[in-house]
């Protein structure tokens, strides 16, 4: 019973649960079998919400009996990121503190998920205030991924319970964000699809901010079918309906441009090999494969490696809202924000307007091609063991984000889909990188790959037992 | 001769091009005229055009015996702040060293403008790089205020010679720019009229920038009724027609709110008083006058006192495009820049995102009213010598700006009004505020003002012979 959830694309509990095959409490009940087999022991939750999701479902269930339909995501178990406000349930942006209540109070994102009376399982962990790609945490200990049971290796982040919950099947569907690769490396890293959106087109009011210029909400689900279930069933509200995901296109009809370096370079033993045999399947099957290098990726990850926005930015909000937490930092997230103090103003205003034109150049970059493709995270993700010589993290983190964070700092939208696993035996990610707002578009594209090699969970199998 | 310009509203000599009693060589000859006559000794122009101005007018006659129409703006005389790029004029932004010559291509606003065929007379003198409200400049020599003949008086700034070009008869209307004040204070100080547009309504590009963030093109002319005049010539290109200015309200139908406290405060003798009479005037004539202090102008002008964004995004500037320039800044410039090395990024991002909230709510602050009224500048211009001793620049330079800035802060629109003169016999201007993106409603407003009140003209006279 324990990847029940797992084997269940959302489209079917959607079908089963209008259907009366399924209620929405065999959803729920699922998750917390789930939880009971191996939930505890990978982590994922700071704040689990088991029993009350369960009763919950229970009133959604009578609620279905009487004919009501609140919407598609009804009944679906959901894990939410601990950088979500949500009602009745702590706030701690994966720092040791509960922050104020005001933080408990829905944004437009939580709301739209909310009215569709899904099943809340609880609040999965984060990297503090979501400032790391690697998924740890010190404060409450960091997440297990689940492909590994022998060593304890990162789940990815910022988002580091996110993809776990998806694998340890207490949950169909998780609310992620990304800033410079949160969604997409924690995804990448635990085998799953994730969906980092084109910053700008859904709010991220009541999300704690990391960085305001460049935060976005995602998704992360077993499928890109899943993920293009869910982005309708929210985008809808959150956009006022401006868009659908399209039929899947023939990838007889798709070009694809794949770079011809950087992506490329440094990546662990299996990681490029794996993703490059995904491409040679897309061709074989009819997609055009041109080399593309993106304009200005150099430019883009140059300003990455000076510190970005996000330093500045999250100091300004933990200065001005919560200054008491401070002193209580993760060593790794304090000495970032405390050299944020050495960046004058103007070098921030320098950054924010390279940002500005490469986010004003970014629809021209990727006219001649549907969509790029490049490997998600160039490393396998390392064990905690690794990162414990000094400077072993710091590198091992910028390694894991290079990939992501072009995406970001390009202002594109950007999915990943598992296509494999490397030489460790970890899962590998494909990126697709879109242009600005075709984030509909994208996973028709993403679609069309799933369809071609198959789900993440065709390809990966199980993960090994604890 | 010397008045001829002043003499003639914008539509007048609209129609007399038109009509035949008017040419563009008449207009440009009055305003070489008046160039001879005291244009060179009150210094408003870095960079005058005169006599190439005068052939162009000769074309444009051309133009017009053929029964062409380039728009409203054809045939007029204009000056424009040397912070404009303008084709085959240098950009000095009142430093002491010529921009690259990408600073000569023109930007929409300088665009819309040319399409027009107006006599382009010359480019006025600006603080250095915009950054002061009084006006003066250490490179050029500060244009002398007109209305004291004895004493070399501040013309306000940083628009220092656009106000002063109209009063001087060379231009009918005079481009400025206004960031925290810089059209309105020398609209004030030398009589005139002023409109500082919403922020974002009308484009900056190839605008040396002061400000990213609160730089507003803005026009400065003898009458409101002029303002209107041009501001619809201009906006429509600009905004795709959004909007045209309506015929003038009844001022029975007009509510103004009337600050309490904070505008008054230390006021030169005369300007309160002026204004107030003024005030009591509306108020006999119909309209409903109710005391309102506008919420957060506290709050708007902390931040300004701390330093605003200013320094920072100029600072930006300065280093990144022209590096070569910071060596030879004015001094009271030059302090200001250096001190934005003091200030970290993440401080920068809690101002920015203090003004991004009073802008958010800035619609609402001014609901039950038409208008807010207000003094444009409390203090009557300063003479050069007052400024010399330590500190004293600052503290007038402060005291200048402070009624302006709080419409950048809060992104209003506004404007100033010349309605008599001071203890000092300097003009003094009355400020009208009113909510973003009711530029033409406010023009509207400021025309019923005028009719009531008299122009500038009527009410000032003569500036005294030299």
């Amino acid at each position: 019973m324990t990847d029940s959830l797992r084997k269940r694309p959302l489209r079917e509990q959607y079908a089963g649960l209008r259907n009366g095959t399924l209620t929405a409490s065999s959803l729920a009940e699922a998750s917390l079998e789930a939880y009971q087999a191996r939930g505890q022991h990978d982590n994922a939750y700071l704040t689990w919400n088991g029993e009350a999701a369960l009763a919950f479902a229970q009133a959604t269930d009578a609620v279905i009996r009487q004919g009501g339909d609140a919407g598609a995501l009804m009944g679906i178990p959901v894990s939410i990121k601990d950088i979500y406000a949500v009602p009745g349930l702590p706030t701690y942006a994966g720092s040791s503190q509960r922050l104020p209540p005001q933080w408990e109070q829905p944004g437009p994102m939580v709301a739209a998920l909310l009215a569709q009376l899904p099943s809340v399982m609880g609040k999965t962990h984060t990297v503090e205030f979501a400032f790391g790609g690697l998924g740890t945490n010190t404060h409450w200990g960091t997440p297990r991924n689940p492909w590994d049971s022998q060593a304890h290796r990162t789940p990815g982040g910022s988002s580091a319970g996110a993809g776990v919950s998806l694998v340890g099947g207490t949950a169909s569907l998780a609310l992620g964000t990304d800033t410079a690769g949160s969604v997409r490396i924690p995804a990448s890293m635990t085998g799953v699809a994730g969906l980092k959106t084109t910053a700008g087109r859904w709010p991220t009011n009541q999300i704690v901010p990391l960085s305001t210029t460049l935060d976005t909400p995602g998704l992360l689900a077993h499928r890109v079918d899943d993920l293009a279930f869910a982005f309708d069933a929210l985008d809808c509200t959150l956009t006022r309906c401006t868009a659908r995901v399209p039929a899947p296109p023939a990838l007889a009809d798709l070009t694809f441009g794949v770079p011809g370096a950087f992506f490329w370079d440094d990546c662990s033993p299996g990681i490029a090999e794996t993703v490059e045999a995904a491409i040679r399947q897309l061709e074989a099957a009819g997609a055009r494969v041109v080399t593309l290098d993106l304009p200005h990726t150099d430019e883009a990850y140059t300003l990455f490696q000076q510190g970005g926005l996000a330093a500045a930015e999250l100091a300004a909000f933990l200065k001005t809202e919560v200054p008491e937490m401070i002193e209580a930092l993760d060593p790794n997230v304090a000495a970032r924000v405390r050299a944020a103090d050495d960046m004058p103003g103007w070098e921030y205003v320098r950054r924010r307007a390279v940002i500005d034109k490469l986010y004003a150049s970014a629809a021209t970059r990727l006219s001649n091609v549907d969509a790029m493709i490049t490997p998600t995270v160039a490393i396998t993700p390392p064990t905690l063991e690794s990162l414990l010589p000094e400077g072993a993290y710091i590198k091992a983190n910028m390694h894991a984000l290079r990939n992501t964070v072009i995406a970001n700092f390009m202002g594109l939208c950007a999915l990943t889909i598992p296509v494999g696993k490397d030489n460790a035996g970890m899962p590998v990610g494909l990126q697709v990188l879109a242009s600005p707002w075709q984030d509909a578009r994208l996973l028709a594209i993403g679609q069309a790959i799933e369809k071609e090699l198959g789900t993440g969970i065709a390809l990966l199998g199980e993960p090994p037992p604890l």
